[in-house]
């Protein structure tokens, strides 16, 4: 295939300077699900360490090649996940971190970026706005700035999840990728095409935040003016030029999904198979449920990317109809 | 120590006839729930896997073994998460599985037994009856009884759980267990006897289930009339002499709790760790809950057993308080 950013060798060596605690994740085959969905389906479970989603396998890298540079401090703007990952990484090399994000940002994220004693600054506008805050901070303080699905370092780790899937048996057919950024997709992607190129790799995106499938369908940057959607942590309006030319040749396909499908999605991952998820991490599941014939038969893994959410907020999601129906 | 019916290197050889899937579960550091607990806080997660519960690591010992010698069919009592691992184990092994339980036993149980191809026989009365009715089909059809925490094979498989805890570091003060017929509790205790006896090993039974407890107490076997509690998976009357022999050489001490601390203990896993419970994964957090001054300031395992839940009970246990704080 034509070279994408990422290189499969750094990969591997990515998985050295990840803390343990975040690698090997669960992979298994949840039946109870399949019934309704019409097809083999696989968990991919990346919420069952201190931070709850898969991006601390990124801060990781990034922390550690800081503190093996002697650096001392570094700031990102997220959504929440990103924030908590690296204060989580910083905290333990000595890395003062701080955290910009929007103010209207999930609580839980901000409250557990908070607790693990990062600084965190709120701006007052979208996603967008804490990434051109972040950028500023960065450039006042002389410090280095981490741009989520731009450096390499977010897509390696991420891309570590990759090949724990290649290593897994029995294969599997297709994969499910939330797209945000596009640091997950690009890097699990980049490993289906290097080593099991037979795997079919479709991302999964929210109606209401389509900005970086847009850009795919088209092959060029389509910017939106605003977001819609509860999927926060894949809320974003301005896709990336360079991670999006590794998305054109790692993505077979980039989908769009409804807000009812993804609150269906997180309710039977809560009722079928006992897990607690955010809205991003139900985005594979949406998918299925959209399309269940383009899916049928078939074996699909779909990671689990992230469980942060607001306790009451995911009441409402999983509880209402659930109730009615006992 | 004095010796129990375990053997450490035994315990070691079934890991290697365990499906890996259910070995070298998640562990890891859950501060979100520290502030409100006083404590460190550590969660060993047996979930995350075909079955969602620790179980499937003793069938897989006891199917594995019955292959070998040519066995066709087996046969178990269980309140639902035994009978759903063997089903599981035998399913791979092409044993023929038959399930007794109490027609009261969780619904999403039984209905994940017969999902997986076993043969599922109700009784009418609790869990005790299930055990006398399973060793008359295993008598009449002239097949292996499988009795949990009674045969080594299911305290063997529970003990490589002890296994993979001695490996984690940093260390930890005290293992909270929860404790039913004793497999879980016996096995893990013994390891941690054996390996990392400065551990302190504490059982933890519902008061309304408390036989093995009382047992324990009074160093003979103290059995119940019936039982009265939502913790499903622990709630048997008629400790068994042996394993009670084994528990008396494996635990610091056996604790009782309240139904409201184990659906305190649910809603706290819910809210502060993402993570869907059954009743019986919950009662390590109500312990302490209980009892917070003799926690304090120590590092604390809880092994999250299970997440077998009704979907509409689980609601009921999670929601309502949840609401009204919105």
């Amino acid at each position: 295939m034509q070279e994408t950013r990422l290189d499969t060798a750094r990969i591997r060596l990515a998985r050295q300077v990840i803390d343990p605690i975040f690698l090997d994740t669960p992979l298994y085959r949840c039946e109870a699900l399949e019934p309704q969905l019409g097809c083999s389906v696989s968990i991919k479970l990346e919420t069952a360490n201190p931070v709850r989603s898969f991006k601390a396998r990124g801060t990781e890298v990034v922390a550690s090649l800081l503190a093996d540079r002697g650096s001392r401090a570094v700031v990102c703007a997220s959504a929440g996940n990103l924030g908590q990952a690296l204060a989580w990484s910083g905290r333990g090399r000595g890395l003062d971190v701080t955290v910009v994000a929007s103010r209207f940002a999930t609580v839980a994220k901000l409250d557990r970026i908070r607790a693990l004693g990062a600084g965190l600054e709120l701006v007052d506008g979208d996603h967008e706005m804490a990434r051109e805050r972040a950028a500023a901070v960065a450039q006042r303080d002389g410090i280095r700035l981490v741009e989520d699905s731009l450096d390499i370092e977010t897509c390696e780790g991420a891309a570590t999840i990759g090949l724990e899937l290649v290593d897994a048996r029995p294969s599997f057919d297709t994969v499910l990728i939330a797209l945000g950024g596009g640091a997950l997709a690009t890097g699990v992607g980049h490993v289906m095409k290097a080593l099991a190129p037979e795997v079919e790799v479709i991302c999964v995106q929210p109606q209401g935040a389509p900005a970086m499938t847009l850009s795919w369908r088209r092959r060029r940057v389509v910017t939106t003016d605003s977001t819609d959607t509860i999927a926060d942590g894949v809320a974003g309006r301005l896709p990336i030029p360079a991670v999006l030319d590794d998305l054109l040749l790692t993505a077979d396909d980039a989908v769009l999904v409804r807000e009812e499908s993804i609150i269906a999605g997180m309710r039977m991952l809560h009722d079928h198979a006992g897990l607690v998820v955010e809205p991003s991490a139900a985005l594979g599941i949406a998918a299925i449920l959209e399309d269940r014939d383009r899916f049928a038969g078939r074996h699909i893994v779909t990671i689990v990317c992230g469980s942060n959410v607001d306790a009451d907020a995911y009441r409402r999601w999983i509880g209402a109809a659930g109730l009615h129906r006992s």
